[in-house]
């Protein structure tokens, strides 16, 4: 996996637990793909300091996953579902069946 | 939901976020059914002490639900699973019905 994507997958999963100001830079910074300069002028925070609380964001990020592992576990079961999807699409169709396709791609809502 | 369940489903999907000491506690209390003096005194601490711990670590799990709701996902998630086997079981059975049921189920694991 992709390690931006990687990082935006975790803070999707654990963003509720970390402060206000730390999810401010990490969207800033990630999400909308602003440089550490324009993050740091929009935070009034040195460049260091964006660059600290980033890297410092993301070991929490990764600690939570450590003991959680919500993204390992979506990833898991994300590729359950499609497994299952294409075995569906590989059968003969009919109303119920479609309606069994529709109601397990919804189990990743 | 029975408040002693759910405390227990909030016990198994938080409880890596706890400490060795507060995880202890909880087992001993909700898990192995001991009563406080019991925990108190496998501890070595007061039976207040055990009670104020309690409530502050149930206190903590209940934060983590509040911004994580993995208790509630699951819920929702084993809801979804359920229907979809159920619906599977009003079919006509084949092989790969049979297939695609066994993963359903697989995905709650």
């Amino acid at each position: 996996m992709d390690r931006i994507y990687y990082i935006t997958m975790l803070y999707d999963f654990y963003s509720e637990l970390l402060t206000e100001k730390q999810r401010s830079v990490m969207e800033r910074y990630y999400l909308d793909d602003l440089s550490l300069n324009e993050v740091a002028e929009e935070h009034d925070i040195s460049r260091q300091a964006v660059h600290d609380m980033i890297k410092r964001t993301e070991h929490i990020l990764q600690q939570y996953e450590d003991k959680l592992s919500l993204v390992a576990k979506y990833v898991d079961r994300k590729k359950r579902v499609e497994d299952i999807i294409a075995l569906i699409d590989s059968m003969e169709p009919n109303d119920r069946l479609k309606e069994i396709r529709e109601r397990v791609s919804s189990i990743l809502e």
